[in-house]
């Protein structure tokens, strides 16, 4: 071959290399969407980066607190009389306090700010404080403590969970409990319950939980070992031990044997067929957007936030009307109120589990899980909340956002043959989902909003692991 | 550059040419496959061949009658003695008699045939008969006619129904009907209606439907525009206009202004934003196989046909028990017995719609649409049926087999971190889905039969076209 026609030949190859490239399916933009699901544990080696989210500044009246406000109400609280004057506080809730709704349905995008505050739930000296903070001024511009006005306790932080399981484990006697059932404390594993309440005088005017113990030993699965009838209650404020119960000694703790959940731990005989990996392929992207905390989709326009105590707050949904073309507000505010998860068995041990997982624990949860959670092309939206002492931390992954398609058939028609009308239409159905799943002891929560295009929300609440299904439509 | 070096060059080119081909998504293996959903029209412009159906034999006692059976069935019949003497009869369903049930549990892959036998109606000389045909002897081993065993009319056929709209559309009292409320005899589409039991004497006896009309004048969506009131019944095998029924002159025929549902016609202005197309991604392909009429995924086998009343039989159900690793029986026949519509209006042009789709008119389709109807990777399967004259023809394309992804969680569990235990594990959820689609007039059946890996099986009719929807789980 000559040299002019192996330079052909190189252009002719260079040619088909870039078309071939170019009908590559489009590189991943994170490492997140680059994998397929494996149906088994999957942890981080590297925590991903977020500088980006220090900067942040709100761009829409019902952002949540960025970064930069958390600090400024730690800021403005720290010189704050009532933190002055103590030496320990616990801020157990920080959120943004939404302006007023006239204001924020009259506000447009190009508008100047709306007034930013938060709402504060401290509690300083073992009371109750539930305060305003104005972030413009600087000032703490409303002031309620519980002798002005009792509106029940506030929701418990990690860190009076971790505070509360430390006392019963220095407590000869709810230990003793453990070793004359013959369970190694070294194999404990102590979740602290909310203690309902039922009117007692020696429980009225106190935080309480109440410290319910596992044993470990030859699972992971601890909660197929309870140790039946074993409860603390502890003081959360003061962190001591009020009572120890034991009214279950003849209930025998469970061996654990085949509890272990864990994919890799599963025997799968040749005979149980493994799936191939499965996802949604969209080549030209989701048709959604994600514009700060504004989501756009087909017909449907609303704002999303992640809340530390609801898990997604959905606000100010739109849907275009076909006739006019014109949005139209058909939802405010959407949001779980509450979980309430009352159990209804009257022995010591259990009367008084009666849960309440969003006002008591929070909705938050550990990162979605890429490709197990949330399918291929989700957007994922981080959570920035305040820890006891006001620091900002990051929930990354915490809610997801993708469009839905099951393979399933929104609408069709076929005309039959003696019509004489050629007619074959089909319309596949797909949604918008908004999901954020929320992990409280053995109950995993799963909480989608659906958008559909014909204007039908569906929100629920699903819990998949063990004991029950949860259906909650709001 | 030197020679040597531009041969290294293009070595590498095409080597970088060839690792890019192998990771490239693999090639369509069918016309239906390469296409992305369109939401609007398709047209098939060219049939596929089927030339292998023509050699197609049983594999398993309950294959449906393959194209050289109906050909047997055909030519001993016609030198049965009831259709010698009959110079034009209608079969009105020849399909598969299956063996009994105890051989066919006991018959295994490899075992000799089970004996082939077809049931047959048909009607001679407007006499229903019921007959089983003996593919092996070549015997008719059955004989019943309704003298010694009435039990019904059989099912009509599209040729009955062709037959029935012919007598009205002569009939001076039919069409004065129309010209008087000012309909264009040119714009009239008519459906053939089943006329329900109601014990009228003029009735009993006979094989009879009632024609319906509308007009199409502006629009395909002809069932907007109903003619009230006008029915004629006809007996199906005279081809006889019984009576004209006209009792709805005060009622006006709709002007059919924006009733056109086709996508390419729909004005959808810039505001209304199109979707990204959007299919389900199995880059290893799909976790099921399907071998003749046998389909096995996950933990579950059965063996599925098409059937011309039921649209879709699925017999033999297995799941493997995760304990023994052994396959058990959970479902001999599953089959959707009747689609029962009664509209429960007792004016004349209402009182008699009392649809059995099932029996009366048959669930079967038009061929599925590829990526709108189902999914990408989705498995088609065929239906051979006879007609009126018991010849096989195919309907395309009837059943897709497919591995449905919303997204969705099976399970999951994180676990929460007072416990010092790394877990997160979460499966996502795929099932295995056998659908078809059948349109009966302005009703678009969608019958699909579910399976999950936790061992349910879901069978769900849904109708997805206009004035109601349906779901029967059966």
């Amino acid at each position: 071959m000559e040299a002019r026609n192996l330079w052909r030949f190189v252009l002719l190859l260079a040619l088909v290399l870039l078309l071939t490239w170019l009908h590559l399916p489009s590189l991943p933009n994170s490492k997140f969407h680059s994998r397929w699901y494996i149906p088994k544990n999957t942890f981080y080696s590297s925590s991903p980066t977020y500088h980006h989210l220090e900067s942040e500044t709100p761009q829409h009246p019902l952002d949540p607190l960025t970064i930069q406000e958390f600090n400024r109400v730690r800021t403005i609280l720290s010189s704050h009389p009532l933190f002055k004057s103590s030496s320990s506080y616990t801020l157990n809730s920080v959120v943004l306090e939404e302006p007023d709704k006239k204001l924020v349905l009259k506000w447009k995008k190009g508008d100047p700010p709306l007034p930013r505050k938060a709402s504060v739930v401290a509690v300083v000296k073992r009371v109750s404080h539930v305060l305003t903070v104005d972030l413009e001024t600087g000032h703490v511009t409303s002031h309620e403590n519980e002798t002005d006005l009792v509106s029940g306790y506030p929701m418990v932080t990690l860190e009076d969970q971790f505070g509360v399981l430390e006392a019963p484990l220095r407590c000869p006697e709810f230990n003793n409990s453990f070793t004359k059932r013959g369970v190694n404390l070294a194999d404990l594993v102590c979740l602290a319950l909310s203690s309902g309440w039922y009117e007692k005088p020696e429980e009225e005017n106190r935080r309480l939980m109440k410290v319910q113990c596992y044993s470990k030993e030859g699972t992971v699965n601890f909660y197929m070992k309870p140790i039946e009838g074993v409860t603390a209650l502890v003081d959360i404020d003061r962190k001591e031990v009020v009572a120890v119960s034991d009214d279950g000694q003849n209930i025998p703790v469970a061996s654990g044997a085949n509890t272990d959940y864990r994919y890799s731990i599963q025997k799968l005989s040749g005979e149980m067929r493994l799936l191939n990996p499965i996802s949604l392929e969209q080549p030209k992207g989701p048709s959604f957007s994600v514009d700060g905390h504004m989501v756009k989709w087909a017909n449907w326009e609303f704002h999303l936030r992640p809340d530390p105590r609801a898990g997604i707050i959905i606000s100010q949904v739109k849907v275009r009307d076909p006739d006019t073309s014109m949005l139209r507000n058909v939802m405010y505010k959407g949001f779980v109120s509450e979980l309430f998860v009352p159990y209804m068995d009257p022995t010591e041990g259990w009367y008084f589990r009666t849960y309440m997982d969003a006002g008591e624990y929070g909705l938050q949860s550990k990162p979605l899980n890429p490709l197990n959670d949330c399918p291929r092309n989700a957007h994922y939206m981080d959570g920035v909340f305040a820890s006891y002492d006001g620091t900002p931390y990051l929930q990354p992954n915490m809610i997801c956002i993708f469009e839905s398609y099951a393979g399933d058939i929104a609408w069709r028609h076929a005309e039959c043959p003696i019509t004489g009308l050629k007619v074959t239409e089909a319309r596949p159905k797909v949604t918008l989902v908004v999901r954020m799943a929320a992990a409280l002891g053995n109950y995993d929560y799963i909480m989608d909003w659906e958008f559909q295009t014909d204007g039908l929300i569906r929100a629920e609440v699903s819990e998949e692991n063990s004991i029950l299904i949860l259906h909650i439509l709001v």
